[in-house]
């Protein structure tokens, strides 16, 4: 028999039983008896009956897949993260897909756009430049949101660093060892987010009696590039920083090679400290201290909140993730 | 009007062009004159009109989307690749789902099978325990598969690495130096493919008058972990080699910090060699030797195989990409 023309009725009959409760065990929406999940799965096997998952798609408008949206899967982070995610919707047998935005308002817009058009069953985003409002075509779709990111619409479920003991130690240990001038390398200007990482260093600063002057903070993109532009943009003030702060970890390794290549000694010259903890933080010389936030956490929490949401929680949730200081060679 | 009432022919109507204009206009398969073009659009905008690609998916048997099917997204190497091959498929609006193997079988026989269900549109994918028969499904389901790897089963399309030159000139520089005794970090034993790599190794050390004994052959999983356990194993041989070469980078790296531990100076007590140049490979220290394979190029030469395939080319393509040595401080 043509595969495509058998029906859940022929397996329903053959197995003994209703099709609802074909249908229960092909879905696995709800518990069938094992005699019976057996008797339809032998039917199934024996009329080699296939589920035609597009139709099925179209009936209950899913689509058993989600998006994860965020600037470049190819930066080691967002790697971590798409896996800690992809491993948490992997049981329930959702598909992931990836789409890298470059950290583009444009892109952002066109792929939650996408994703209605798609009606996918979800989204976890890392946005850069989405207002609240962006957000409406989407939840008016029904399609739940979950921003991975260290703030985001209020209205949205977000999974965040909660960065505020481990900046506070990390300004405490550059005081200690006597540092005044403290330069960062922040994340982009004008991000309706704000910049949460700079605003955490500037009042750790305060209270740590460092100076974090509006002429020590370089504004750029989240890459080595961006740190290492930086970090000469930097070491060429006037009076230039001893220790500087980076929104994350590449940002950090930018920064040290251009240091390197400017001849100036880590940490005795100059003092630096990432963001993230990524694979490369442990691995370059010298050994980057930074503040570990772990991106497959970070993700397969993302992956919990949105599977709640499919499920039906109404509430809003926020996960912050405690961050935690890691002192290596850099400091 | 509520968006999901509007048709094709409210918008054809609107636009004064016939439905199947309209039809081209969305679905982008075939040229339409600008001036229709722009009527189509403008009322597609004021009309509020949203295509249903569920259904159109159900009409046309089409998901527009295509499955990765890599061991694990966050080996550095593996994002690159998904990052070409996405880039790739953009500009045609395919969707990418990743999927991790964790190079089992069971997993890549799980997600070959999905692809069939789901009726996605193509497959890229680095099989590790694939045998050719393991395609007949995806193959009868006329589901395109392009596969990345250094062999694959003969009658699918394959994009892979040409290091024979490479390898040839690795070995013949390491016996300048004066190495006599090769070791190899492999992949696993018994993969239907076979270690294209280390048969390249075992032929220029051959060619070359270099050792390659059995007992210096190491299998392994490709990563860090296994590069580690890997090194200690060779080194701890009656008579260790005093220079090894990694199946790829992710071995050589653990290799590296493993033999950091063990006090072994790099490259006089030992040279290490990797392969792929990922990211890592320039910023540890010392920084590795390795043979380049750009998995960037590599997944958008997937990607835009697999575009031939779904447009329909027939026969069989393979794309060889050269790698290069990259001579650095382990040799």
């Amino acid at each position: 028999m043509d595969q495509q023309s058998v029906t859940m009725s022929d397996v329903a009959r053959a197995a003994g039983v209703s099709v609802t409760t074909v249908s229960y065990v092909l879905s696995g929406k709800r518990a069938v008896a094992p005699d019976k999940r057996e008797a339809v799965q032998k039917a199934v096997a024996e009329l080699g009956f296939r589920l035609n998952t597009v139709a099925q798609s179209l009936r209950t408008k899913r689509s058993r897949t989600v998006a994860l949206i965020v600037p470049d899967i190819a930066n080691p982070f967002y790697a971590q993260l798409a896996r800690g995610l992809q491993d948490a919707m992997r049981p329930e047998r959702y598909h992931v897909v990836v789409c890298n935005t470059n950290a583009d308002r444009a892109e952002e817009l066109l792929y939650l756009d996408d994703v209605v058009r798609r009606r996918l069953d979800g989204v976890v985003i890392t946005p850069q430049w989405l207002a609240p409002e962006d957000f409406d075509a989407v939840r008016a779709a029904g399609i739940p949101v979950v921003v991975s990111s260290d703030t985001g619409p209020g209205s949205l479920d977000l999974v965040r660093a909660d960065s505020h003991e481990a900046v506070d130690q990390a300004v405490a240990h550059l005081a200690r060892q006597g540092h005044e001038r403290l330069g960062m390398l922040a994340g982009p200007a004008g991000a309706p987010a704000g910049d949460p990482r700079l605003e955490l260093y500037r009042a750790a600063a305060g209270r740590h009696g460092l100076d974090l002057p509006a002429g020590l903070i370089v504004r750029g993109k989240h890459t080595r590039e961006a740190g290492a532009e930086g970090l000469r943009r930097l070491m060429s003030r006037k009076k230039p920083p001893t220790a500087i702060a980076c929104v994350n970890d590449r940002t950090a390794v930018g920064a040290l090679e251009a240091a390197e290549q400017l001849g100036l000694a880590i940490p005795s010259d100059l003092a630096l400290i990432g963001h993230d903890d990524i694979e490369i933080a442990s691995l370059v010389r010298p050994r980057l201290s930074t503040i570990r936030y772990p991106a497959y956490e970070a993700g397969s929490t993302c992956g919990r909140l949105l599977l709640e949401r499919i499920a039906g929680r109404a509430g809003r949730s926020e996960v912050a993730l405690r961050t935690r200081l890691v002192l290596r060679e850099t400091t």
